[in-house]
Formats: structure tokens, C-alpha cells, sequence
């Protein structure tokens, strides 16, 4: 009886042929197709995070992988899929996943927090940042000498932002969240982000000036540094004084959705202020998350409303997992038959591992494993990720910034340190355990 | 302090201004248009909904007006926004809106509870569901005689199905839910969507067909009928079977958001099933919400989770306010300047409105109002303008079957019968409430 609903599923995977079967058909509703990539990508991403999940792998990763298996179907000979990835409606929904996803990771601090980390976790983020950025700059002038400096660049912002999830999780799973490693690297990784959005916004307005004809110069580094520093700041200290009078002027709201729709309209505005301003929109979604306390909206909750965590987690649910499948599809395995592109994601892993190494440099304190904070800060997951997919979406010179040999690499990269990371975070608490203990016991 | 907070929102409604000066500009990412619209449409509706709210009226109804009064700004010289709406993201977003609502309104009610509703219920149904479909039809043929027979049937399909929330709410405030009354409209709202569906699916594929060059016959006729009882028919009885089974099965998944991410690829599935055989997409989207059932996946809610209820709301809470401004921006008023629409939208009330006192008599039983049967079924709100909307993507002979004007007089329809109605039903039950008291009390 329980065996058979495997067959469901198997059934829900025919789609595809189905669907191929019915191309030349004459049904007209334009949400047919999307509906069906939709049922695909949701089934798909669920079968792939939980087989993740269950070999101990963060369910992104999952997710990832089984977009990797669809769009390289073509290379045992399904070519037919193809059109449903292509839609643009499909690219438009995953975009604004990221969007809610990077303002539920903001959600998920408040500015206090962020000015209040401490000195290790400033530091640790600060060289966590610079030298990933370096080496990637590194690789890319190394590798790719026929680019231009702006794509080495590129390469290097791709490296700089930690993926705290899978870190957490692991921390969490050990039962070592309490520990000040762990704090430190929470409190890093929250400046990390920051940090990694004003080095993305920086390399991605030179690249647009240079696109431009502008050529490089200290003036227009200087003016997108203070754009994004303006920004960032107007939004966070306009946003912490305005958000509070907001929320409570809609508490007083008798229509029922208030709330969600509140939150998501702040995610939305800031995100195009941030596209406005010449930012990427991600930055302006994270800040607007970062505004957006959970007292603010406390009226909602004493009234018996979900709390807007909650109102945007099946937002999150619904729509990341399309992003997350579509840049597997993006992922051209036939890439690699080049050996460049072999070359560039090795290279790349090991700036990624080596850079955040640098990290353990600015921990210190009695007691404090250097070596498990650099190892947590390594998983680059879905921060990278956006960064690269910016990257081909880019272009200079007619050409997009990152090409599909490039942006296979990055994900490679992506898939192997999200990989490594738990494994290595474990050894390393073992060993600082059977350190700290006294022996015998 | 609290009078402050109003220019916030008003400068957020100044966003389209900002979007206009930044039309000509580099700013390449194309999400940033999509959440502009996104974050004018959340906030408009939500301000418009609040107003109807507090005017005792469906916030449905704040949010179509202040579509309309946004699609007509132009009237007044403002058509610098109209390149916001016409984005073909918003239009898919829309679109999935509308799957969702349906999936939300299957999802109240069970397969079982439909079989089960009562012969009252079902003749009040099919009362409800023949007449104003022969009056819509006839008003079609008085007023568009140039208009193609199948015109006329489609103005009689926008006409059937009553949207059951504006009386559901009526009810609820009046502490009347709990009457007989109330319990055959409610029985009878169900059995009408379906209904009201299929009609819907037998019009829209003869158009299909005469489109293709088919003509008119029994036999296509019959066709559609079948694969319409069929769809419906295997949908709901393989779906009652085998969806614990998929539950449970699901509920042995250790990733998360698994129960929301099968509900929706359930959703979207059917959905692309009924469009494969030739029946509108939310045929599919109802009849899955009719398949799934609490009990389905109580094995999640034990363990923690959300019901599928909660977690379903907050995406239609985020997608159908968009089809619903959608809706009203595409209100052409300047339609209404040529006499032969506001005529036509005029017979069209007056067909909605006598077509459900039919109702009335298919309710019978001591101490049954009729009369509150016959106004309760009046408002035709979501469903009316789902329809519509099918018929401005159909076309015939290269032409839609609802063009500008006539989409435009059934909005104002769908707009007229939504106001009327509480306060026809508050009128209705109040005189029987005088009747059925004792004198003197």
C-alpha cells in the first residue's frame, strides 16, 4: 500500500513527456507552460533537497544538483525540455525569490545587531572579504588574461559573501550554537553580507560605466562607493525611524493582509530605490529586511495575526526553489569538456577555501579555534550564486561578464564548498573538543 | 505623530513620478519595473480595500475600483504608468493569482461535502446557473446582433457562477450563518463554480473549435461536454484516492516546506491537465483544492507544521490583489462614451440580477426565505471576472470574443451586483425577521 505512491511521483515526472506530446497542440492559455515547469521545478526541488537532507547535505545543495540533472538531460539526448526553462516568466518568479529571500535573510537582524557585533566578528569579516575578493582577482587575471580586468573583478566579488545557512545548521546540529565561535561567525556574517553587496555594487558600476565608454578612474570608483554607502545608509536610518509610525499606522488597517502586503510593498520599493540608485535590487531587499523589526509589527501579532516571518516563509518556499533549480539549469556541464573551465573551478574552489582562511587571523579571546572559524566561513551557497547569475546578466562590450563557462565554474565552486563545509566544521569541533577537554575524561 | 506617517505613504505613491524621471536611464536588471508595479499595485489595493472595508463593502470590490481608477488616469493626462501594467510578468503573476484563489476556494470545501449538499442546494444551483445563462445570452443577441452566437453564449457564461464570499461575509455579520438560508447558498455556491465551470469549459472549446473552422454540432458539443465530466470525474475520484496516500508519503520527507510544495505542484499540475484537455486552467486549480483535505496531511500539522490553508494564504494574499487591479486597470471607462456600452452593461446587471431570483424557487421548506435565497446568490465578484478575462484571450475569426467595451460593462456589472448585495440581503433579512417574530416582541 505505501510502495504505491511512488508510482504517483513517477507519474508527476512523466509530465515532461506529456508535455512534449502536446506542444503542437493549439491550448492557448500562456499559463499552461508556466504551470508546468512550475510542477516540475517544485517536485524536482523537493526529491532533490530531501535526498540532500537525508546524506547529511543542506537541502539548497539538493536543489542545486537536481536543476544540474535537468537542464544537462540534453547530454543523454532530452533535448525537449528546453522551452520550459526558457520562459521568461519562469526567470522573472526566480528573481523575485531572491528578492524575498535575501529580505527574510534581512528579516532575520535588525540594524542594532549589526552595529553591535564586536570587534572579531568586524575584523573577521572584514579580511574575510578582502582576501577571497583578491585571490578571485587573482584567478581571473591568471586564467582568464584575455578578459577584461572589470571580469577578473567580477570573479572576485563572486567569492566574498558567506552562505551563514549551512554553517548554522551544522552548529546547530552539534549542538554548539551557544559556543563564541559560533557568535563570531553569526556576527561576521551579517557585516559579510554587507560588505559583499557594496563590493558587488562597486564592481558592478564600474562594469556598467566601463560598458558606457566611462574609462576607470578614482572619481567613479569614489562616487559608486558613496552612492552605495548613501544608500545604505539613508535606507537603514530612514527605514529604523519611519518603519515603527508605518506599521503602526496600518495596524489601525481593517483589512485583512495588511501586514504581508506592507512587508512585501517595503521589499519591493527598496529594491527598486537600489536598482534606482544603481545597486543591485537584492541590496535594496536585504536593507528593507534589515529595517523591519519584529516589535514594529508587534500590534499585528497581539492582534492575532502570523508574524510577517511567518506571512513571508511560503512566499520564500514557493519561489526560491525556482531559482535555486534554474541556476542548475543555467549549469553546462559540456562546459567542462573544455580544460579551461576544469582549471578555473579548481582555482576557484581553492581561492574560496584559502581566502576565508584569512579569517581566523581576526579571532582571538582565551579558548577561542581559529580553525573552525575559518572552515565555517567557507560555504558560499546562494549568495554566490546570485552574485554570478548578476554577472551574466552583465555585459561589456557586447559580451556578458560572466559567460557559460564561467558561470559553471562559480557554481561548481558553489556545489564544492557547501559541500565540504560540514564535514570539515565537524572535524574541526572534534579536535578543538579533545583539545579543551582534560585528557582521561 | 501619528498624522506623520501619512506623507510616508504618500511618498511611496509618488514612486510612479520617480519611475517616470528614471525611465530613461541605464538601470538595466528588468526586476526593477516588475516590483515597482508590484509594490504600487500591494499598496493601492490595500488602500483601496481598506476604504471599501470601511464602507461596509468587500475589500474585493476597493481593490478592482482603484484598478479602475489607476487604468484611467490617463483620462486626467497621466499615461506615463500604462507601460507598468502592460509588463507580461505581471500579467503571469496575475494569472498564477487566479490559480491560487481557486485553489484556496476548492480547498474549503471537500469532494464529499459537495455530493452531500441537499436537493434544495442543487436545484437553486442549476436554477442559478440556466437562467441568467439564457438571460446573458439574450442580452448578448438584443445588443451585439453584429457579434457572433458564440458571444452571446460567452456573455451568458460570465453571468453563471456566484461569488459566495460578499454573502458568506454578509451572513457572518449578521450572526445569520447558521440558518437554513445560509445553508443552501452555501451548498448551492459550491455545486454553482463547478457548474459554472463547466459551462464555461463547453462555450470556451466551441469557440475553440469554430475558431479552427469547425462548425457548430451536436457531436463537438457533446464532446466537450464529455471530456469536461470526464477531466472533472477521474480528477476527483483518482485525486480523493490517491492524495493521503501522496501525503503520506510526503509526510516521511525530512525537508522542509514539503507539504506546501506538493499542495501547489498539485495545483499547478491539474491546472496544466485541464488545459491539455482543452478546459480553463483553474477547472484544474479548483478541482485539486476540492481533492485535498485536512485529514490528507494531519500527519504534518501533528508534527508541527502549518495547515495548507495558512500556508496557501499568504501567496494568494501576495497574487491576487494583482489580478484583481489588473482587472480594474483594464477598465477602459472611455469605453463607456459610446451609448451602446453603458446600454449593454445596464441589461447586463438587470440579467444578473433576475437571472439568480430564480433561485428562489428551487428553496422550498417551513419558514424558508426565498427572497434572501434569491439576493444571497447575486454577486458574481472573482469568478465573473476570471471569465471575462478567458474571453478577452479568446479569439474568433482573429478578433477576441470579449473586446474592450464589452469587457468594461461586465466589470461595471461584476462591480454592481458585489454593492447591491449586502445591502439587499441586510433589507431581506431584516423583513423576515419581522415576519417569523411574534407581534410585540
Amino acid at each position: 500500500m505505501v510502495r504505491r505512491p511512488w508510482k504517483i511521483l513517477m507519474l508527476t515526472m512523466l509530465a515532461p513527456a506529456m508535455a512534449f506530446a502536446s506542444q503542437g497542440g493549439e491550448h492557448g492559455d500562456p499559463v499552461a507552460s508556466v504551470v508546468l515547469a512550475l510542477t516540475i521545478i517544485l517536485a524536482a526541488a523537493k526529491l532533490g533537497g530531501e535526498v540532500a537532507v537525508r546524506l547529511g547535505q543542506s537541502a539548497v545543495l539538493g536543489e542545486l544538483l537536481v536543476g544540474v540533472l535537468l537542464g544537462n538531460l540534453k547530454l543523454l539526448g532530452f533535448a525537449s525540455l528546453d522551452h520550459l526553462w526558457t520562459d521568461p516568466a519562469i526567470d522573472m518568479l526566480a528573481r523575485l525569490g531572491v528578492l524575498v529571500l535575501l529580505f527574510e535573510v534581512g528579516l532575520e537582524s535588525t540594524v542594532g545587531q549589526m552595529l553591535k557585533v564586536g570587534l572579531p566578528s568586524l575584523l573577521v569579516a572584514s579580511l574575510g572579504v578582502i582576501t577571497p575578493f583578491a585571490l578571485g582577482w587573482g584567478v581571473g587575471a591568471w586564467l582568464l588574461p584575455g578578459h577584461s580586468v572589470y571580469v577578473h573583478a567580477f570573479l572576485g566579488a563572486t567569492l566574498c559573501a558567506t552562505s551563514v545557512g549551512i554553517t548554522a545548521r551544522v552548529l546547530k546540529d552539534l549542538g554548539r550554537l551557544q559556543t563564541q565561535e559560533a557568535r563570531i561567525i553569526l556576527g561576521a556574517t551579517v557585516l559579510d553580507d554587507v560588505m559583499g553587496l557594496v563590493v558587488l555594487a562597486v564592481v558592478t558600476g564600474m562594469i556598467g560605466a566601463a560598458d558606457r565608454g566611462a574609462s576607470f578612474s578614482l572619481a567613479s570608483v569614489t562616487l559608486i562607493v558613496v552612492k552605495a554607502a548613501a544608500f545604505l545608509g539613508l535606507a537603514l536610518a530612514l527605514g529604523v525611524r519611519l518603519s515603527p509610525k508605518l506599521f503602526h499606522l496600518a495596524s489601525r488597517l481593517h483589512a485583512r493582509g495588511v501586514l504581508l502586503a506592507l512587508g512585501l510593498a517595503i521589499c519591493f520599493f527598496f529594491s527598486w530605490v537600489a536598482n534606482l540608485v544603481g545597486l543591485a535590487p537584492i541590496v535594496g531587499a536585504f536593507a528593507a529586511g534589515l529595517v523591519l523589526e519584529d516589535v514594529h509589527y508587534r500590534e499585528f501579532v497581539d492582534r492575532g495575526e502570523h508574524p510577517l516571518e511567518d506571512l513571508i516563509q511560503p512566499i520564500v518556499g514557493f519561489l526560491t526553489p525556482i531559482f535555486f533549480v534554474l541556476m542548475g539549469l543555467r549549469t553546462d556541464l559540456g562546459a567542462f569538456a573544455e580544460p579551461g573551465v576544469i582549471g578555473l573551478a579548481g582555482a576557484l574552489i581553492v581561492a574560496a577555501i584559502l581566502g576565508k582562511q584569512a579569517c581566523s587571523l581576526g579571532a582571538w579571546g582565551r579558548g577561542v579555534d581559529r580553525l573552525t572559524i575559518g572552515l565555517g566561513m567557507i560555504p558560499r551557497g546562494e549568495v554566490g550564486l546570485i552574485f554570478a547569475n548578476i554577472g551574466v546578466g552583465l555585459t561589456l562590450g557586447g559580451a556578458p561578464v560572466i559567460d557559460r563557462g564561467t558561470f559553471s565554474a562559480v557554481v561548481v565552486m558553489v556545489i564544492v564548498t557547501t559541500l565540504i563545509t560540514p564535514m570539515a566544521l565537524k572535524f574541526s569541533l572534534d579536535r578543538a573538543a579533545r583539545r579543551t577537554l582534560p585528557r582521561g575524561s
